[in-house]
């Protein structure tokens, strides 16, 4: 909470000494005003007139200031009949007779002689994506041999994003996966049977279904190996389909919540943080999707910034969540150059793969 | 919380009596289970050997049923080695030997003889949306002559769906909208100043931004209408330019909250609802995107059955939204039909646009 | 989504058959209801006239249904005038001459013939938690001599619940805790530093701050063991002082994210699996508090039941959360059991503590 | 997200012009660092080795500098053995020959030299709420003649906070109430009939629940006025009683979803406004609790400072809600100073008034 304090503005000293006196209009209409009128904020405001510096009453955002009664007061719109004097003008600074003085009034995070604003929170559901910006970043680390780590969580497996990223992989996009057990084990039983968790991916139940990753990953235990498993036939699409028959270097790191686990995965978490920095240090951008514990663990051991060209710059950094929490949570650990993208993680997927399809179309 | 009780099984009744022994098989391998093994949960569970029904030792889901010094015991397969003799099958129903006894364990809101598996939730941000199906639906209904309500919240505007959802109404997807001032208000500061609440398109504040929407606002009361803002070339895209040129009704509802507002808000509550009913009565399918007060006003009004084309059927009713919350409040107020798209608004907008211009291109 | 489908009810069956007409009664003023008014849903409505079964028009939940033009209507109560005639009833069965044909129109996860009602959503910071019935069930299995699990995360710690967890522990209340390196890294850190992540109890950031965890783990390793931390006075308040003091066994799981670790973190988590089981197995209650990976982790291991007084009763599993998120999905990873509490983690400790505290002192 | 650039740092002035060399120590032990060892961050980082500047290789935050192979290199402290050489000091500014050059690399909304820190999120369910000073700020308030607005959303009333705010009521705690119909219905639902919305306190549904609020709705508007319903003695519990009965001025603001509505609800929204707005002006303290809608409505219209003791001063404003998002919300409507507690209600009320309770007894 703002600790308690009272400000007292200096008026023998800018931006009060030396304004003009503000200007006044008439409303051409009832409840229709002049244009170039002064729009109020919720802060200590002063207007001069006749060269005295007066502080409308009954402040509040949003609304005109008023001539009445030999005063000035912040009005509504609506309330105001046509011939009523309204002050005018767009600067805040003085320099049209007007001051707004934040001093303190806009809350913690902010400082002292900033502007008052609607939608300053970085990262929320209602900021818009620039899609076209992120498919051109993504298109271009690739272009030039960029090293792109994809961090993701289950959900993109349970939410049919998981053939949407096989084609991410497949075009290229993709230089290391880090992630869990479970990712491996939902895109495996999703190529063996047609299931995650014994959900369809419509969403159904399956009858027995509670046991079909137990199957899965007993049946890509007896192969021996998830490369086993992916050259004997018995995975044949996925996620860990498109990383094995491409080459492609993976981390899966094991978790207290794991089943199974699959062969390969590391289950000692000193020994998969080692494996993941051997890629995090080669990172010229990371995409986080869909999963808290990763997204964390890796931007740890993600520098904000690469030398991959020489100089430093910034590492693209790309956070993918269903809540701003996540987001925050992330950057409240470190990683401030994370670009939160709030959204579902099977949308993202098809949104940001048509963009680039898009691209690479008018490109070809 | 569940009322605490005690539940012992009667094991002369069905689906006990005359049940067979459970069939063993041994491990072909360390860690490698037999394929048809039985895959345990986390309920009370009694196996039969040898005319004896045994609940085995140390319980939890996601094992097997393992013969250990003259008992049994609930054992992760990666602890096993081969030889290790386990329970097989897949039914709990006695059938095969072995009874899954739920008797109310399963919590409140599942009844005693329900079936354990995973992924109940009937909204959750990790179930899959079925777009084809989405947007089958949603072409059937316009093919059908149907009448379809969207119901949206200022999120929409200020997240670069607005292009989208002007191309909904250009298609003729769109029959009435039920909003609030908001919508209009950033719809027409977008149309007018490319910003919405002084943020841009790409997410950017601007100088003096708080005051843009106020000066929007004020344009168009002084053309007299939200028609006559759009007749006389003030606004020239949108959703307000594309309703009006279409001859599409709608209704903008006020609140507490309400700069201005424009002209043509119905102002009281009472009158808008009165006016949102002349739709809801003919509407043969809703929409309600990004917002939670008219999602459950709409809701409240909306039958959740229609007669349009004689006996009753479902009323097609999707809410998307950021979170599950908002969904399952709406179900809360008694909107029980209603299908949950756990999503980004303007990610929601792209891919259902992206999979019905699919649909159309199929059938052209 | 509900698949299509069209009701047609067998007006010659039950419940239609044999059903008496329904009865009407005038309304004693204008915009008053005459009581024992029947209230409808949104479903399917039937109402017996002179021996016909009518659906009223116009239908919607929360109106009356009304004689008009010789037929019958759903109308808003404040429309109505002195004397308008309206069904009378509570009855949804027919034996009031009014039949609600449910139908299928609930939507999925309703059964055909549910009752229409309102707050039904299970899992919800809307639903009243009632804190007299849980501090009496933790007070009891205290008492009992019952095996509470504690499954906690950081939150707790920087939220300054951490004296309140304390105090749990030193009441008796915590026969085993398990959670990961972080929650014992911030209560370290709190205990020689007064900071987490460097941020003061109240919030506040501090100098340099970021290096602070790193050397409360630094004087830590430099000890040798948290016992030794704890023995050697380095540590004199906090989690790990009260469990080392009063001998609670712990159990702290390496992961991915993790920094240092602590001495005495089980870093290989198959290991810290097996560690956990030896606790889960002899559970009597569980509390999950502010963790979504260690919840479903002891979820999975965790029996809906246990028998520690001979015969299956049900396992008390509570699951704290700032979001209803995090409680569903530890039901869909199969702990169907589980009750949820959606608030903050700090506020559940300090209420928690005051109802048992107060049903302490009342039994004292 | 950051557009793309290159940072060169000038070595030739400060804070690396005329820097010490950077001090180095030797690990006492394996995995043990010596006190005061330089804990790093992600961002670009400069040490001064016999007058040059190196980056050290491999950067990552939460490692320590070592000296390998005649370079520098970020290595984690359990990678390292007795006797390796690691960079010391705290400072970042070169002062010890260490600079941490942020220009740029920690993302929007930092400014270029702010330090690298972690918990920077103002709005958070992970920072403490101090209860203290919260209740020492609403004491006060009371205690100095303040004028402290309640706004509040009807989830106070479901989650059995209602007792609590009939005492903050009955304490003079509350000098005016803003609020929607559905606050008034379900409250005295629960006073008529000991439900809301037909569930009961500890959130059962009871049997035709569904029309319980239109029952209590209706017996309210059969006395003509809540003030007589409570004179009558039909309502005898609960807020509206409690504000009556103290003569405690509230507005009741009609919505679009509204049921009844109960006589006095203001169903314009533009004469609620006007009639809120006389609060507003003489507010001296807030707090917005589980009220998206009334929070934004109200902030709109209140100054983010007040001149009741003459200057302006900081007007406390509280906003409490089980999501970050409400308060991020209301501040990206221009309500900056708020304050967030992002918590549940029910719990919210309760601690703050055992808070209250305890500052009230240690004064008496």
């Amino acid at each position: 909470m703002p600790t308690s304090f009272r400000s007292v503005p200096d008026f023998e000293a800018p931006p009060f000494k030396g304004a003009p006196d503000a200007r006044f209009a008439p409303l051409p209409a009832d409840g229709v005003l002049p244009d170039g009128f002064f729009s109020t904020s919720n802060l200590p405001t002063y207007v001069r007139v006749r060269g005295e510096w007066i502080a409308p009453s009954r402040p509040r955002m949003d609304c005109v200031i008023v001539q009445r009664d030999g005063g000035l007061e912040d009005i509504e719109p609506r309330r105001l009949k046509a011939g009523a004097m309204i002050a005018m003008g767009f600067a805040e600074d003085g320099t049209e007779g007007i001051v707004v003085h934040g001093g303190g009034f806009l809350g913690s995070g902010h400082s002292a002689n900033e502007e008052f604003r609607f939608m300053g929170t970085e990262v929320s559901r209602e900021r818009p994506v620039n899609y076209e910006e992120l498919a051109g970043r993504v298109l271009e680390e690739r272009n030039n041999g960029g090293y792109l780590l994809w961090v993701v969580g289950p959900a993109l497996v349970h939410s049919r994003a998981r053939t949407d990223f096989e084609w991410f992989i497949n075009q290229g996009f993709v230089q290391a996966v880090l992630a869990g057990n479970a990712v491996a084990v939902h895109d495996m039983e999703a190529a063996i049977y047609g299931t995650t968790l014994g959900m369809t991916n419509t969403g159904q139940p399956t009858q027995g279904g509670h046991g079909t990753h137990m199957r899965a990953i007993n049946s890509v235990r007896a192969t021996g190996s998830i490369e086993a498993a992916v050259k004997s036939g018995l995975v044949r699409s996925g996620i860990m389909h498109a990383v094995v028959t491409h080459g492609i270097p993976y981390v899966l790191c094991g978790s207290i919540r794991d089943d199974g686990p699959l062969p390969g995965v590391v289950t000692d978490v000193l020994d998969a943080q080692d494996a993941m920095r051997e890629h995090t240090v080669r990172a010229t951008g990371a995409l986080f999707i869909a999963t808290a514990l990763h997204a964390i663990a890796v931007g740890n051991m993600l520098p904000a910034f690469h030398t991959a060209r020489g100089l430093p710059e910034p590492l693209m950094t790309i956070c993918v969540d269903q809540t701003e929490f996540v987001v925050n949570k992330l950057k409240d650990r470190g990683t401030h150059q994370a670009y939160g993208v709030v959204t579902n993680a099977q949308d993202f997927m098809t949104v940001l793969r048509f963009y680039i399809e898009r691209a690479m179309g008018a490109a070809a």
